[in-house]
């Protein structure tokens, strides 16, 4: 605490503020500030209240009720998804703030509680926007935008190299959101005009919240038929609240004897080209579609390894079909690029690529 | 750096040796150690066969050749899963090791390179085991084991709530890991004694590979029927190397005509008792045991939210039923805390209660 005293005006922890003896952070900083430890009775009585609700009967362990103790002086901040509540201390022009260390329950409390906090504190806001690429890797991007990045002060360029995609967050410092969202506006416009192949969407948050949306907003259904992807589709799809208006039904055929008894693939179409084939993964895609009722099936079908390639089917040989009202389309995809266990790396990449289609397919068919 | 240096003699980095103008971390640690850049040619070419493979044709862009630049003197360490090598830099009794940023290239090149580059370096050895335990919280764990965990010094004994499972490591500082192991025996015997109805594994990685393991070494297949949980469990299973020899197929009956087209679940049921009850989880769980051959069949139905919940059936509802040779079992779980933004919470814990209900019906049945 002294050390990061030493150079900043205030201090952001995360975790130690758990119910174990090796959770000491408001102790800690407590005795930097000097301030005694005292029962905050509204931190109780919300930690009683998920124990009550939880596991009815039990009796709350005195490790529990330490996370209620809090330094005489400190701003709480109320846990909306776990037991340890945050907190803020201040004192001679420095500001601590402690955040819970799961994940979910600190960022949060970080949007819920710390930035209206800090907000109050400062008349510039700080508005960020992020557009989402796919299918192009971050030193491309770079290459197009190296001296708009560097050259430019507000708003700000900024690339973050994520999993399958590339995000560009830009980023623009005013006295108002609105103003802010003014000097946003050109950007965004023109940055997105630069990679109109690539970007599938402003602020979206993933691709299965886009996908959901787009289909939703176009009143489509979608069955999903899926091999070595193994249901992550599915499972992503069904992330987003609301995407049991979308999703009719989704298979995973990990067999060739599912394939054929859940999506109606053929055994000649295996015989002849193998499950890991165009035309297997276009009567999954058909064939789920027509079990599901949907207006789209979507197939994927090839070999994550790190078993299963040969020279002519390599790992990372992945094919992707899309059945719509408007037509059908296989994409053929070679996504190994030679490195170790690269099963959940190939996996994840077939579930973009098949989901980008997918939203594409929707886009170029709009009209017909 | 100077800081850094200042309070230790090892520093490791994570992050800024990719291809991009702000990608900087070499150039600062060579100058805190005074030492120039120069082309690293082993790089050069691994990165340029990269690019050969993944973009054939392609020219190689400078700033990716940035990324063979090394400081003079420098001990390189190999990426077997993406283009930025790591490397070490020594200098006056002071070690800087750096370590590309993504968290798959980063862990793997410690496992690899810098685990034996540090272990050539000391006479001691550190070894862990990890106990894992479901369906028991840390207070609950620390309550039994406080003492244990405080007064022991060698082993250590040291406490990590994860998501959905509390992880008890044990670390053992030995000159040899056989006497390590000695040394980790009974503690492990100890403490996997205390806790048998929640401990499902030491060492295992996580519950899809514990539970993949135990189905192949019982030589028994696994058929899925999710609903709420929506392809997650068919995901993490098929995340596993080999899952194909253990999952004949899932299916993701998100509508109630999927419930019945693809599982065989009768209108009748889901009339008399609803979608969400532990009637319709049995006949998915029978129902995708028949479709699929398996000989074992698990099906989840529940209420994710954040809608959909009611009165008598709320959100977190969540029905897990198991078909297998030996029998049948239901369980109703209330996996609601009353946080927000539950749903992710809910499908995992389900997801998590399911994987574990087989390896628990597995066990009881052993001998039948």
């Amino acid at each position: 605490m002294r050390l990061a005293f030493g150079r900043a005006d205030m201090v952001i922890t995360t975790g130690g503020l758990g119910p174990t003896y090796d959770d000491i952070t408001k102790e800690i900083v407590a005795g930097y500030f000097g301030r005694e430890m005292e029962l905050h009775q509204p931190s109780l009585e919300a930690i009683k209240a998920i124990f009550a609700r939880v596991a009815p009967g039990r009796e709350l362990t005195k490790n529990n009720e330490k996370q209620a103790y809090m330094p005489v002086g400190a701003v709480i901040f109320a846990n909306g998804r776990g037991t340890a509540p945050g907190l803020a201390l201040e004192g001679g022009g420095k500001i601590a703030i402690m955040l819970p260390g799961p994940p979910g329950e600190m960022k949060a409390m970080f949007e819920e509680s710390v930035r209206p906090f800090l907000r109050a504190r400062t008349d510039t806001t700080l508005v960020s926007r992020t557009v989402h690429l796919f299918g192009i890797g971050e030193s491309a991007v770079e290459n197009v935008l190296h001296d708009a990045m560097v050259e430019r002060r507000n708003p700000t360029i900024a690339p973050y190299a994520k999993v399958g995609e590339v995000q560009l967050r830009l980023t623009a410092s005013a006295p108002s959101r609105e103003e802010a969202a003014r000097m946003l506006d050109p950007v965004e416009r023109e940055v997105t005009g630069l990679f109109p192949e690539h970007v599938y969407g402003v602020d979206v948050g993933d691709m299965q919240t886009a996908l959901v949306g787009l289909l939703r907003e176009k009143g489509l259904t979608i069955g999903l038929c899926e091999s070595c992807t193994g249901g992550m589709i599915a499972a992503r799809l069904t992330e987003v609240p609301g995407a049991s208006e979308v999703l009719r039904c989704g298979v995973v055929s990990y067999s060739n004897e599912s394939k054929a008894r859940l999506a109606g693939v053929s055994g000649r179409t295996i015989a002849a080209h193998g499950a890991v084939s165009g035309e297997c993964a276009l009567e999954m895609a058909r064939g789920v579609r027509e079990v599901s009722g949907a207006e789209v099936g979507l197939a994927v079908t090839g070999i994550a390894g790190p078993g299963g390639g040969t020279d002519e089917k390599p790992v990372g040989l992945v094919f992707v079909a899309c059945a719509g009202p408007w037509g059908e389309k296989v994409i053929e995809l070679r996504l190994s690029r030679g490195y170790k266990d690269e099963r959940q790396n190939i996996r994840n990449l077939a579930c973009l690529n098949a989901m980008n289609l997918v939203m594409r397919e929707v886009w170029n068919n709009e009209n017909t």
